[in-house]
Formats: structure tokens, sequence, C-alpha cells
């Protein structure tokens, strides 16, 4: 293998904390000649800024920023399979980018890094655009991943509890599938990604919320509680911040009382 | 409130990989008055050794290491209803030990450690035996966690994909219910604490498998591939590892294909 291919690093940075990043992240972070910055919807900035003050505190001169916007996606309501081929297209034009920052913005034997919010397996895309653009085989570059600590873990550790029950499974979804999910499931499931206000939508009896807002951050909100007595606090809690913060990032853990007597 | 109060932190140090520690976490071995190591089963030295090793490298002296034998728990098999009684004698005499470990070991004022492995949140009894020691009222303390890099991050991250599919939910399920769950289930699914081999137990068909033992450790081994054609040699690597090593610990994730025919 030539020693001049190019490297890039996949950097899990954690969901807000900055103390979150693992010792192997501030190692990668300080390996890396350009960081590939992509913005992304709402709360863009303050994403961003955690990144750039992570990359000033961790990395080692001489690095490049190579700082690039989004390709916008569709965001309007809709059903499944619009929903299918707009998250494709918009895969697309993302991996259309990826190619051209990886051929264009760094060269063979250079280290290229994009350092992604929380764990990048967790409902995010860097890692499938990058298989996409490796399938094409006009760039190739050997990809390193390192883990980061998700919100998901964040929720639970603020909480400070297990995200499982005893012996019992556990399921993470997108909110736009909840109702799909949550019927079959007498286990506990964590909801990321809600737009709305899903938990609203789900029949209270004998299940407990953990909820978490900009965990990690300054701004960070927790609420737990039984879903019923506690719903209406999380809705207006979540509307005054988006409201003051112009976007939201939370995620909650719906814990469904045991239906196995045996179990406390 | 009293500055006098215990301090107990649930430290969580990653699933085999040094490196996995965050930058809290250093900083929360750093602040602890003592470390509290409970040995627990096989592999038990691997895994004690990495807590040592951890200890000797970023706690702050004068530090005390207290290292105590795990209540032995009944591992024979059995139905469910035996199953949640053992484990709950089990906690019982658990609780017992975290008990009398925060009365006897440490004072008020002072700062306890559990260092657990990989994220605290998952499938780790730590958080629920403090739990129910604090319910007990005979010995209080602030609880703080500090969540981890899970097997399941670190399984993704070397394999380097993603957990879920785009949109879709997924499922983290111990073994012994993976029959249950794997039944109403479209999206993908993490297996872990596999006493057997349970990947042999499901049908085939349009299954990939992404396998990994001893993650983020020098012996750790990694197979992917569809489920028929990889099964024989995972089960064969997997005896011969657990020969070698007197134990074993892995994880994988069972991809369905996508039953949406718009999905790539
Ligand atoms: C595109 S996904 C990325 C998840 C990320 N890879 C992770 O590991 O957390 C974004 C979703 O993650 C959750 N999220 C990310 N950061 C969060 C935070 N600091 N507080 C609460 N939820 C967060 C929210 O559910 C949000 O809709
Ligand atoms: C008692 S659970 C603890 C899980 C841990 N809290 C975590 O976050 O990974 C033990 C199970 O975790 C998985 N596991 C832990 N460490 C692992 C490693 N280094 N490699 C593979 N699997 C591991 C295995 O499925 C094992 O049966």
């Amino acid at each position: 293998m030539s020693t001049e291919q190019r490297a890039i690093l996949v950097i899990g940075i954690g969901a807000g904390d900055p103390e979150h990043l693992t010792l192997a992240a501030v190692k990668a972070i300080s390996r890396a000649d350009v960081f590939f910055i992509v913005g992304k919807g709402p709360g863009k900035s303050a994403l961003t800024d955690l990144r750039h003050s992570m990359i000033e505190e961790h990395a080692r001169a001489p690095y490049r920023v190579v700082e690039i916007d989004d390709p916008s996606r569709d965001r309007r309501p809709m059903d499944r399979s619009d929903y299918t081929a707009v998250v494709r297209d918009w895969h697309t034009r993302r991996a259309d980018l990826f190619e051209r920052l990886m051929r264009d913005e760094m060269t063979a034997g250079e280290t290229g890094a994009f350092l992604v919010w929380g764990d990048p397996s967790l409902y995010d895309s860097t890692l499938a655009i990058l298989a996409d653009v490796e399938s094409r085989g006009t760039v190739s570059a050997a990809i390193e991943v390192v883990p980061g600590i998700s919100s998901v873990s964040s929720l639970c550790a603020r909480h400070r509890i297990p995200l499982n029950q005893v012996g019992r499974p556990v399921h993470i979804t997108p909110a736009r599938r909840l109702p799909e999910v949550g019927q079959n499931d007498d286990g506990d499931i964590v909801v990321m990604l809600d737009g709305g206000e899903s938990f609203t939508q789900v029949d209270g009896d004998d299940v407990w919320i953990y909820w978490g807002a900009y965990l990690g951050t300054p701004d960070e909100l927790l609420v737990a509680g039984p879903l019923r007595e506690v719903s209406g606090r999380i809705s207006e809690l979540r509307s005054a911040a988006r409201a003051r913060h112009g976007w939201i990032m939370d995620t909650y853990l719906l814990r469904m009382a045991s239906p196995d007597p045996e179990q406390p």
C-alpha cells in the first residue's frame, strides 16, 4: 500500500460537553492536517462553535479549516416514500460535496478530519456518505472512526439512570417511527430527532419519561417523572427554550412499567 | 446541604481501549479519594487490570483502592422467572456490599469512585444498586455519573458503520431476549451478553452480521459479512479465543436488509 494515500478521521466529539472528548479523539485531532466543518440546519453556529474551540485547543499547527455549507434539505412534512427520496437526494449531494473536499482540499499523504456530533454511529450520515464516495472509486482514503459519547449516554448519565431495565431490550428510534415502534414494545424507548413533541402522542399510563435538552451545554434542561404529570411542563420548557435559542435538540427515554410482576 | 456529604463518582471507562477514557473521566479519576473495584466473573483479571492501570495513570495521591470480590451469582441455565429472582437476590447482596463500602471504607466529605466498564447506562448494575442503597436511607451520597464509550459504539467504530439505517430504529438486546425481539423487528439489532452463539439461531436470509470480540484490546477480533456465509467462521474464532483466554466478551449487530425498496 502506498504511504501516499489520503487518510480520513471521523471523530466523535460528544454531544455538547467539551470534556466528553476522549483521549483518542484528542490524539486524532492533533494528527489532522485539515478539518472539514460542514454546517447544518438550525443551531448551526452553536454546533460549529464547539468544533472550532476543540480544534483551537487540541489541533497541532499548521492545520487548515475548511468550512462549507451543507446542501440544503427539504424539511417539509412528508410521507415515508417522499422522505426516503428526499434523504437519498440529499445524500447524493452530500457525497458530491465530500468527494470534492477530499479531492481538492487535501492532497495524498495528508490526513483530513470530520468532527462528528455525539457518536458517529448514531443518526449521523458522515459514515454512509464516505462509503458512497468510496464506492464511486474516484478518490480513495483510509477511514478511521473514533467513537464518541452520544446524546443517549449523556441523557442517562445526567439522569443517573440505566438505559435498559435488568435483562431487557431497549429501542432507539427517530420520533417519526415512534408510533410503530411503541406498539410492539414492552421495553424502553429512546426517542431522537423529534421535530414536534411526539411524547404527547404516547398513551401515558405507566410510562416514565426522562427528558433532556441541550445536554452537556450551559443551557441543559432536564425533566423526569411520570409522563402524564410532566408532559405539560416539558412542552412549556421546550417552547420557551426553542423561542429563546431559535432551535432545540432534545432526547428522551420512555420507560414502560414492567409487565413482569417479578421485576422491581 | 452539608459539605460533609459523601460523593460517589460512577465513571464510564470505555470497553477495553484505555484511550476511550474521556477528559471528564480523567478529571473525575483525579478527584477520587478511594476507588472501589468489584471483581466479577470470567475475564475478571483483564477487566480489573485495565482499571488498575487507569488509576495508576490518572489518580492523584494520596488515594486508596478497595478491591472486593463480587457476591457470586447462580449462572445455571434457567427460565425467566427464576432468572429474575436470581438477579434480584444478587442485587440485594450487591447492595449490602456497596452500602458497607460507602459506610466503612470512606468518610463523610470524601469522594469514592466506581470505574464502570463501557458506559454505565448499558447493561451494568452499578446505578441500580446505588439507587437501592439510597432508598435504604442508611448512608447517603451525592452521585455523579460520567458517561463512557460503550462496546456498541466501539463495535460500530471498528467496523466503520452506522448503528442505524437512515431514519430507522435500532434495538439493543441481551441474547436471551433475541428470539422475541427479532420477531417484530424490521430494523437492526445489537446483541450483548451472549453466553452461547445466538446468532446461529437466527434465520439468516438477508441478514448481515458485524461481530466484534475483545473490542479495543490487543486481542480484538472483527468479522463482518452475510450471516449465512460468516456464521461458521465466527463460531470457530469464538471457540478458539474462548479456549485460549478462558473467557470471551463479544457484541454484534444484526442488520436486516431493508424491506423498503426505496431504501438503498
Ligand atoms: C442528527 S442526530 C445526531 C446524534 C448524535 N450523533 C449523537 O450521538 O447524539 C441529532 C439528534 O441527537 C439528539 N441530540 C444531539 N445532541 C443533543 C444534546 N446535546 N441534547 C439533547 N439531544 C441531543 C437529538 O435527539 C437530536 O435530534
Ligand atoms: C455486563 S455488559 C456491560 C456493557 C458495558 N457497560 C458497555 O457499555 O459496553 C457486558 C457485555 O458487553 C459487551 N462487551 C463489553 N465489552 C466488550 C468488548 N470489549 N468487546 C466486545 N463486547 C464487549 C458484551 O456483549 C458483554 O457480554
